[in-house]
């Protein structure tokens, strides 16, 4: 007898329409396949974007939620982890988003750029809901044989690993991209998850001064409490001033390395004006289009001797490496205080609502929570 | 008694107005220099620029040539070269035209980017007649104590290393950015002396595909001659087409690594569209503001998961590195041979107007030519 | 109806036996299968090692023969190469001969070291002959579902390739590893396959001055005839003289990279005492235990602020790479000149002790190929 | 009239002999010069091993201490920091002991490895006493024009600064070396003042997992104070236990990167054995000549696809890093409790014995401290 009958999940049926609840059979269990009981998902950024239809090749209805931990409850056959270690009922795990990565292509052997490769599948994005629970705003999450699993240590409770979120793999795919040097200064902008992670992964890889430009006060706040320098409110200085005060901190020259995260397009022109010569621009922030810019290629890049890096998705490496970050410094940045507020299933729509309108630093989906109304 | 009385000097005395014929007493030598009779410069497209007033900071009037081989006429005291041998009387040398670079500064010292030392003055450039034969289009030509002198090898001929010229050392750090693997495809945005340099150059390093956007027509024949696989002609194609035959011939991925050296903003958005994802695109040819463009930070370059290296200016090492290039390949390359025109100095106007106009491959400035006319 | 019934194979029954013939029945074809006739194999150095038990965990027996090629006739379900193209009946084809890396351990995901990842078999050295036709010296070759076929290009003929055959992923990786720039000089040790495709290689990666040390004198004139500046014959030169001729040719400073493809353990004192300070050793040709070395860690690695990279097995890149080399430069390098003989099944001991001998550069396998005897 | 008319100085007066204080009048300042007024210098195991004659080309007599704090107490003319700011008296600074690292020799200018270029001189080291003050076990210390000043922070205090001393820019090019990624496990061999900053380092760069094996029991509660996660004490585990816990704590793997601090050369053998396939080593520690050992190149290096990687002397990078890196954790890692005794001139012999067997962390010494005998 299973666990359960039917797993309720929060829908997006098309782009441009509220989430609804729908019912949906517990799947029939493949050769290598685990059922999670999810315990949390979340509500990123990409989610309010997936409601207003502004990524391509979504395959709507979706279950969002890309990144959430849950306890198994079902395994079939003998899935593994990374190490070799059976997957086991009772085992509070969290898995990579994308699955599919096919290993054989040529960006997945010769590119080796497996975030590029064409055959990947994301959960909660790029899998409909017409081919199962597989998306993390639902009671049950099916896992495929493949699904790369990776347990929660016991000294990580499951809401500080949420509260870090799909902002960990991110940030950790950032920073390895952005290449820190002992004694740097990295300014990060934007102070939603990726942004604040990527302000603590700053400090965790060698820079000794974290600036970070963002707002509004209470994600500054949050910047402040895990460790930044120096914060600079958006809603309260304009491009020019946030210019002077970066190169203020910097004796003039500019940011060793700046980390978007904001995503909001006129960023990038703000951080090229104060990113030194010869520094480091990652843009992991624009994961949408907003639209163009203006730029000078003579005076933004080349005789600044500039590095610019697309960061774009992550693999398994860096959802590992997030958490051991997690596991060993969980009680310095305690991420579960990130959490604004949870919500469960019904009340999706006004956590994307929420989100959109920077109400929140991470808002939480917890889909056996009872309705607050 | 010294080798000569004066100097005559091809001068641009002010952005905007023709070069003009002035003579100047030959210098008094400090301990450490070098006096030169120049064998050969060249014309460069930031002289067309300079004579344009395209760059900040130029102290006019100044005497153009940044690259140039000169024959040894007078030494003071023991210069030396980087493998600490002495200069001689009768050797005939080049010289990073990059001097002064401080070694001290931050950015020589901590960010080990000297190309950004703010100390740094160029021959030719930066330097004003005023200071001295500090420029190439001299009969004589005076190297300060500390300038980094490279002897000839005896089987470079002074043509063959003067028909590379300054886009040898440019190429030569263009291709150090650009980290070229063992059977890369490499696309070249620009048939000028940058450009073909580089097609030779990205050969060199392991792309078994070069494929050279550009024009004229004998650019683009000096592309095929010097290895290119492909050539696609900017007079003939149009941009969609030039996309589409990137494409084509790189089973529709795009270029693994394009070097920009057009110095056309535009181009910067033609060669973000046919590198392929994770790819690179290593900017070497915006030389000078020539405008902004339009750009989409999510399409060009987050979602892309480009990197983007900017290249500005070039140190000892590129200059020695391309010497080494010359040595070994010179019979097979022959850059002598992207010499379309010798002019003397008294042709200088007619040279700039000939570089401007891409009536020429390379223009060579003898400084002891008789006029033609 | 099949076409054929059964496939005679050389057979290597047990470390220290001579090879002996044995028959095969066809394999039963799994769903993405694909069946060779084997056009080629080649002996190499670790089938040597693999004949006298130099290597541990080999399943005895074994079908040698790692890297191969030959004609597609039969496949099963439709399998496809990297790029996503059908395999087809006809086609002539070759194969990473390593498979089942597994995609998800933890070399494989977080490591991003495949060639250590547990689980990988090879063809030729760690698939039982009793597991099926898994090696080249058999008249077919199954190639298991998941295997990674690389087309030969129309130019490439097949002998050209297997001239290469397994020094060219080895060499490719090797190269990668070295890191080659324009203008450095580079000693390859050893003159066997892996050494003189290193040779080629390097060249093409940037060196201007190649020198290849090794031996006997038929290998040194190919060394010569593939473009090395320098060959020194060990046969003819003792230990100093040969480091003396080394800092003789680089200004007394030393290669700036050397790449041991000896197999030589002293191999590695000789190239740790002529690599420049700062320079790079890369290690390929140490592939079987044949003892130990004294190193003095002071004076051999820290004084001299070496780098020292060990380098293992090959990836699909690393033939992708090289099969785009052997396209564009096959007329240039002829590897088919390699090939000093060919064997047919029945020769194949005699092939062995060719190749442990040094009587040839490379020893090819054609397992239809009529005995001479 | 001068701050004061003689210096003392401990002197080594030959390799094997005792130290001797020797008075030496103040120098004669030359355009651009420093005098400073020394706060403290250290005792370095190099110190040590200067005593012993166990490295080559030390012009004795020689005045040790080649990291130190002075107050500047006299400038001529006109001498500045790495961001042009004037040096004034007064002033608390330290400065580079490398000196004269001439910027124009092929290792300066192509190599780009100036910690190895032949014109280097070094304060304590490579300068004479009869040259002048140039080592920092003295009352005062003369800064030739050129030597590379650093002031220290208001919030540094000269005795943390010193009690990281010179295992602060030695562990920092260590750690660039090292190139640690978030959520590496670092293995430290050695806990003297390198091996201790290092593990620091390790934390700062990222590593999750920094193991110290070292000894004895208070410099191993040294490691556990800075933030190590575990430390192995040499004297009372054998090799193959230290071996067998290092791969308990990796899951069975061993570390991503080692970091030899020792000194002694078998811990070269030790820390193979248990770094990880395809790992990182860095040998930082063995700064003069101990003895060879016996290594297997294929066991060792090949099949392990490992790095090593030598790391020579430092540059002002690291110093400049170090810096920030003090200023920025200070509080945290209290450099100063490294420093177990203070020492005046005339205990310099004591403090040499005290180093050479372990008995402290760091010994500090400040010239002008009266005996305490």
């Amino acid at each position: 007898m299973r666990v359960a009958e039917i797993s309720r999940a929060a829908v997006l049926p098309q782009a441009g329409q509220p989430v609804e609840i729908r019912e949906y059979p517990l799947p029939r269990m493949e050769d290598g396949a685990v059922l999670l009981r999810t315990k949390y998902s979340e509500v990123c950024g990409t989610d309010v974007h997936l409601q207003h239809g502004h990524l391509s090749g979504v395959p709507y209805p979706i279950i969002p939620g890309h990144v959430n931990v849950g306890e198994v409850v079902e395994t079939a056959g003998h899935p593994t982890d990374q190490d070799n270690q059976p997957i086991s009922v009772g085992q509070l795990v969290t898995f990579l988003d994308v699955n599919e990565t096919c290993g054989r292509c040529w960006y997945c052997t010769v590119g080796k750029a497996s975030t590029r490769c064409p055959h990947r599948r994301v959960y909660g994005i790029t899998y409909s809901a017409d081919e199962g629970l597989l998306g993390g705003w639902s009671q049950f999450i099916y896992l495929k044989p493949g699904v790369k699993i990776l347990p929660l240590p016991e000294t990580v409770p499951a809401e500080r690993f949420i509260g870090a979120g799909c902002g960990l793999p991110t940030a950790v795919h950032a920073l390895e991209r952005a290449q820190v040097m002992l004694g740097d200064t990295v300014v990060v902008q934007g102070s939603g998850p990726v942004g604040l992670t990527a302000a603590i992964l700053a400090q965790l890889s060698g820079a000794t001064k974290v600036i970070v430009i963002g707002g509004p006060a209470p994600r500054l706040q949050e910047a402040l409490r895990i460790g930044a320098d120096e914060v600079i409110d958006i809603t309260r200085f304009d491009i020019k001033s946030r210019k002077e005060r970066v190169l203020e901190l910097t004796s003039g020259r500019g940011a060793d390395i700046t980390i978007e995260a904001s995503g909001a397009p006129q960023a990038v022109n703000e951080g090229f004006s104060f990113t030194r010569d010869a520094g480091r621009y990652v843009i992991v922030g624009q994961y949408t289009d907003l639209g163009d810019i203006r730029i000078n290629p003579h005076l933004d890049i080349n005789r600044k001797h500039l590095d610019i890096r697309g960061c774009w998705g992550s693999d398994f490496s860096h959802l590992w490496r997030g958490m051991r970050i997690v596991e060993k410094y969980g009680e310095r940045y305690r991420w579960e205080q990130f959490i604004t507020r949870r919500y469960g299933l019904d009340e999706a729509n006004q956590a994307l609502d929420d989100v959109a309108h920077w109400r929140t630093v991470k808002a939480l989906i917890d889909p056996w929570q009872r309705s607050e109304r």
